[in-house]
């Protein structure tokens, strides 16, 4: 690993979805800024819509076999999957992974592992038996080739919160907690409200038709409950949509409202717009899965299906010499040094580790030095008891501490006694790669508690950090989210990476349109898998 | 029964949780109305707030014990409760239902369970083993007394999507069908390019600062997904805000976007609206949960701590005679007529059942007959295949087919081949009640197909209706839940049910502020049972 790995991004590190989100008024959105819902989407547009076509299932196969052998590097999820679909169509495959065992970045850690990063720091998981934590991907779209990978293996799935609305909204620099529920009703309300002065003052009568305005004011009405043209349209806070500081229960206890909305710098805080951005974007909607019993299971099922004597384990690649006939990769192991001979390669490394593997061609590994890794990490803390459903009634979702990290709830085994809370924290690099991980814990407590006081503290039974910039062979936890990566993947500028002319291909959800997913490592592999399976059927 | 009780409500028969928000203007609202956001609650109003204290857990006691004798009317949720917390202060309970099974309208139904509805049609249940129905309530809110009580008996509880942006509005009056994802963010785009163009345009000056201003600007442009000042604020319609119609894959897959937004009549529609508050209420939002299979699973778990000989089903309570030493019921089973004497009875039966037990206090009873009950209907659908998930990558929450009913997608056991949809429709009075069980069916088939295409009918196993208002001694969904409800319940006037001065008490989430909600229901036994034992204990 070379020091200019480590260096900032050259944008501020924001949340993924953020970036995804606010980027994209310039990126993938252009094409679409010329064709705004006013004027220039008339009614007609609707009728020229296709007819609505279900999305496939996973249906992915490959016409014809072939026995020819085929090295992959890298045991992540993109590794995975292209050598499930080559065996499936009767490849001779190998994988190799550096690390000691596979999964890559989809790691799940429980009790009894151990963990030593690229500094030599070891950590040990102290988790009690049934507890785990995803360090890695933790979510699945619907929509996604993972979910559809779940069905094909057999993977039971279960639902993922992302959204809750009962959890915080913690500002550091403004005193109090808001529920993520009150903060989105008040934000939205007061929307409505403006929107709704403005429109029945006359101001949007160059835009709106008569019948448009009545439209509008009749959904803003019912939808922020606001109340109507004689009540001045005044967003009332009504606790039936913000919530209550003491829920309504039998006859005579109709609840108690919460304190009014406050000024409106903080109806339209940062923190509000983290939370309402968590659930806006096509791959954080809900309904999110996950596997039930941790993410690993996913590649722990598809290294079954692979055969395990196919995958090794602690042996990293050094070089990859390709020749007319096929491709020679050497690599160093705990017995030494050694080489394999197989007719292609797939690469599926992070980027920059690829690009330290010498022999790649030249053009290659001068893209591969262009992705930008991005340093997020997760701290697990394992807690006695579940304080967070018991006392505040919190079932999954995310508390926002600020625009760059956040405090994860689990949405499995409620009410189960312990339980792991996973803070997660972007842009890590300036902070938490600095601290022990006795101190990154101490660092997450402190914000936990600011949020739900001293049983934060208390109850904490163990810890476990993961510092995606310092796991050995990954370097990275994926790489920088800018909507330009899309353009430039998908451009003919990228062709040494994504059609490769020789007998090594690459994958990853780096070299996808879904960074840091793992639809993409899967997508990325089956483009790489079908190339493959191109030249060896072509002879 | 009477046929009175059969007449609709005055009011126009509408979704509950629409009625709640729509309502609320007037009702609870009403007392917030002087102080919205703007220029009435300033920036200090957030100091005024009470520093945040937990809800509390599940920790309902009751101080000493007696052994005093209680008849308590009906098993279902209030009922078993009353009795749950009554045996735990040594009270000798005996629980009488009319119905051949506990749980009342927490009803869930499996294979081989047979149901006879008050005109005698018959249905047996044909769902293949490890399929259920809640065929009454399906979902539990976080903070809810009916989560606390699965804590405390060891419910295991597991995520209920309601709402899922993967399922389609479907709008009856209007051809092809659009995601939720694509509806919501095509709304809320708009609205925030017309409120920033005319908050930038000065419409607002009136009543924002400059400095709001700026922070609205910022705000809606952050969460709308929309483009700046230069770019006349417009919403481009950027796909990873409201979806694809092919989703972004591999490097060279981007991604193929859905027709642009329609008129504006199409992105405000009511099925807009109808999803936009579906998670909106304080009741309803996410996240929710619901009981490992099945919602009986927390009345049974209730009838085994208080004791099954204890619950004596098949058996009609008729009069209930009051004396200055206690209570004589007297009830119809399958032995006979009977008398019970005990010292205190609660009666826990829908408001207009409880009206028809003779011997009440007039003024009780008076007061019962003023509920009007709400009629809908729930139509399981059980398919041999998933297909929702299969092809069309649903997993769980609701389509709406229009307001007055939805399809509900079981959140629970994916990819597990069979599955059972929900069809709810509310207001049934005057469609399904006049079908046959195979014409109800055939109805709710017709519907999905118009969503979903020939396999919502080729692939059903079978099928299975419950119309609340003709299921036996109940006869009734939930009362009408206008916001008066609230008002009445907690007012002086309904004291001879709320705080009646006799032997005999009423329970039920109709003496509740959250009508139709098990919380409700428990909130409201555990006030009847705290007079109990005041009383008992006074002697």
């Amino acid at each position: 690993m070379t020091d200019s790995r480590r260096t900032d991004p050259p944008t501020p590190t924001t949340r993924r979805g953020f970036l995804h989100t606010v980027g994209a008024v310039g990126g993938a959105g252009a094409a679409f800024a010329a064709m705004g819902a006013l004027g220039l989407a008339p009614a007609a547009a609707s009728a020229t819509a296709p007819p609505f076509r279900a999305p496939r299932a996973s249906d992915f196969t490959l016409t014809g076999r072939s026995a020819a052998s085929v090295a992959v590097v890298g045991a992540g999820v993109a590794g995975l999957t292209a050598a499930y679909e080559l065996r499936k169509a009767g490849y001779d495959v190998t994988v190799l992974d550096a690390r000691p065992r596979i999964g890559g970045r989809s790691l799940t850690v429980r009790g009894g592992d151990t963990l030593t990063d690229t500094e030599g720091v070891t950590q040990r998981a102290r988790f009690a038996p049934g507890q785990y934590f995803n360090a890695g991907p933790a979510m699945l779209p619907q929509w996604s080739l993972s979910t559809d990978y779940c069905r094909e293996l057999g993977v039971p799935l279960e639902v993922f919160s992302v959204s809750n609305t009962r959890t915080f909204l913690h500002d550091p620099d403004a005193p109090g907690e808001v529920r993520a529920q009150t903060a989105r009703s008040d934000a939205y309300g007061v929307i409505a409200e403006l929107l709704a002065k403005a429109t029945d003052g006359g101001a949007l009568d160059a835009q709106l038709s008569a019948a448009d305005k009545e439209r509008l004011l009749e959904f803003l009405r019912t939808t922020g409950g606001i109340g109507g043209r004689s009540e001045g349209w005044a967003y009332p806070a009504d606790p039936r949509l913000r919530g209550f500081a003491v829920n309504p229960g039998a006859a005579g206890s109709p609840g108690v409202p919460l304190p009014p909305p406050g000024s409106l710098d903080r109806v339209f805080s940062r923190q509000v717009a983290y939370h309402w951005l968590l659930d806006s974007g096509f791959d954080m909607a809900s309904t999110l899965l996950q596997p039930v019993g941790g993410m690993d299971r996913i590649t722990e099922a598809l290294a079954d299906r692979v055969g395990r004597q196919r995958i090794r384990c602690g042996v990293e690649v050094t070089s990859i010499a390709e020749g007319p006939g096929g491709t020679r990769v050497t690599c160093r192991g705990p017995a030494g040094t050694g080489v394999l001979d197989t007719a292609y390669c797939i690469v599926t490394t992070p980027p920059l580790v690829a690009a330290g593997i010498t022999g790649l061609p030249a053009a290659a590994t001068a893209l591969l030095r262009t992705f930008l890794p991005e340093f997020p990490a997760k701290i697990a803390l394992e807690y006695r008891r579940r304080w967070w459903e018991d006392d505040f009634a919190i079932y999954g979702g995310i508390t926002s501490y600020g625009h760059d990290s956040s405090l994860w709830y689990p949405s499995h085994d409620h009410h189960s006694g312990r339980g792991v809370l996973v803070a997660f924290v972007e842009g890590a690099e300036n902070t938490l790669h600095r601290l022990s991980p006795a101190r990154r814990t101490e660092e997450m407590v402190r914000r936990a508690e600011r949020v739900h006081g001293p049983k934060a503290r208390a109850e904490l039974a163990s810890s476990l950090s993961v510092l995606w910039g310092r796991e050995p062979f990954l370097e990275s936890g994926w790489q920088a989210a800018d909507m330009e990566h899309n353009a430039v993947v998908n451009s003919a500028a990228f062709r040494p990476l994504t059609e490769p002319t020789g007998r090594v291909l690459f994958a990853g959800d780096w070299l996808s349109n879904t960074l840091g997913w793992q639809h993409g490592s899967m997508a990325s592999a089956r483009r790489a898998v079908e190339r493959v399976h191109a030249r060896a059927l072509a002879g």
